[in-house]
């Protein structure tokens, strides 16, 4: 069975599990492998529990009504703001799936993230997917950019490993962060969040390589300039042009419904270190350039 | 004198200066060339005033050390902790160069930031370099490593802007801000670093673009493995991987020397939008992929 184990999986990059895994790892390795083989069934979804950070955002309410096609089990929205009113049309979308709301707000210290992570595992006994999705876009903050961004992303990524690490003995997971090709390629008149989500995209990319020895895997989703209202109208560094938002809505752009219905195709792809470009309606998988190697 | 001011120069790309240039930031924009054009001189940093935040670190003291070879006219050292000693032995090494220290926590507020810099404006009248060296390497602590790492970075490299951008009335400026390689291709096993390396990596990227509008020039400066007390022993993500330090320095590395002059040599070509690698003891600039383009 070991040797089975460790033949190479197409999807997943796990070709240290022979050097890391304790015998006792190996089942917990063998059901993320099962995982993540489910990803060319269209039922991928069906049946999962969900945990949606900022899922009553732009793009993140358009993905939840995507996701809610999919026959999950439970959708947990977390989100800084409550909005009764959306999350009452999501739970109309469909009698299969239980939708809850919970107020969240990423830049909490990482104790607070994992009390309340510890309510919803209470109750819920599994969760499959945490989408981290928090997100501002305003180059005039600063601090509030980088805290919501990367830090509070990176806490509550952090804060779920309690739960899922299987040196702890948890069952894995998988990790879907929202990054942006901002994080690819900057839009250079908004410097600091391009950074921010520069830094999304290189962290993912790492969690996705430490998966052998987590047990969680991990990829980004990269939204192309999606007409958001984010993105309607926003700050640059400095004021360095004014007209940004204008500037770069005069090119081509996706609806969220378009970026949502690619979102969820990613997710049921469930490709370990999946770099996913989303733009104009269509979803890429990035290959990343290696321009060094740090050969460990 | 238009047209020549708006003949493509070489080591900036300033091909939208036509464009947004108003006639009184002319003569800036100028200024800027001229000082760009001194790259090739080995003169470059003889008699200039110099800004390192982080000169008494490891990598940073040699630095400081080798631009001390060049004649400059100040070095201004800011650093977290004074080590007087070091301070001393910097200012024996060239009487030519008027060597400072100031405290300096890359964390503080903003607007302390400005006042730091409003003295050391007051008291030089120019500053022609500013390097940004702060750094933490501890995925332990991970509020910390992306304060100082990015946020003390963009927050520092913003407050200057209130003395350098021309279109306050400002000479414009050169940033050279420490990145890494791992800002590249992160290691693994330290991904809230890595991250916020991309993070600085990808903002200055961005803000050599920006400079035709903020007369401030930028490049990174990212280190390959260098033998530093920083490296000799630091924390994974989650203990992922305890004996990180140990792993990476069994391959090859380069001294903190060997780094420190491949840095000055990388300043003395102030390349706009630089990319310098510095690994081995050799220079590379490094030519970042178009993953996309958002055309403006």
């Amino acid at each position: 069975m070991f040797a089975k184990l460790c033949r190479p999986v197409p999807s997943l990059n796990f070709r240290t599990v022979k050097c890391f895994c304790k015998p006792r790892q190996l089942n917990k390795y063998y059901n993320i492998i099962a995982r993540a083989n489910c990803s060319a069934s269209s039922s991928f979804l069906c049946d999962k529990n969900v945990i949606f950070v900022a899922g009553l955002g732009d793009i993140g309410l358009d993905t939840s009504k995507e996701l809610l096609k999919r026959d999950l089990k439970n959708l947990v929205i977390l989100d800084r703001i409550d909005k009764p009113e959306l999350v009452c049309e999501l739970k109309e979308l469909n009698p299969k799936t239980k939708v809850t709301f919970m107020p969240y707000d990423v830049t909490v210290p990482i104790a607070e993230s994992k009390k309340l992570l510890k309510k919803i595992f209470d109750k819920l006994k599994c969760v499959d997917i945490l989408i981290n999705g928090a997100g501002i876009l305003d180059d005039h903050k600063i601090e509030a950019t980088i805290a919501v961004n990367y830090t509070g992303l990176v806490n509550t990524t952090t804060a779920i490993m309690d739960f899922w690490d299987i040196r702890r003995g948890g069952p894995g997971g998988i990790l879907c962060n929202i990054g942006s090709v901002t994080g690819f390629n900057a839009i250079t008149q908004v410097p600091v969040y391009s950074g921010s989500k520069a830094a999304v995209v290189n962290f993912t990319r790492s969690l996705a390589k430490l998966a052998h020895i987590t047990g969680v895997t991990a990829y980004t989703v990269n939204p192309g300039i999606t007409r958001t209202s984010l993105v309607a109208k926003f700050n640059s560094w400095l004021d360095v042009e004014p007209d940004v938002a204008e500037l770069l809505l005069e090119h081509p752009t996706q609806s969220t419904k378009e970026c949502a219905a690619s979102f969820v195709k990613a997710i049921e792809k469930n490709k370990n270190g999946g770099l996913w470009f989303l733009d104009q309606g269509t979803l890429e998988n990035i290959k990343w350039r290696k321009y060094w190697d740090p050969c460990i």
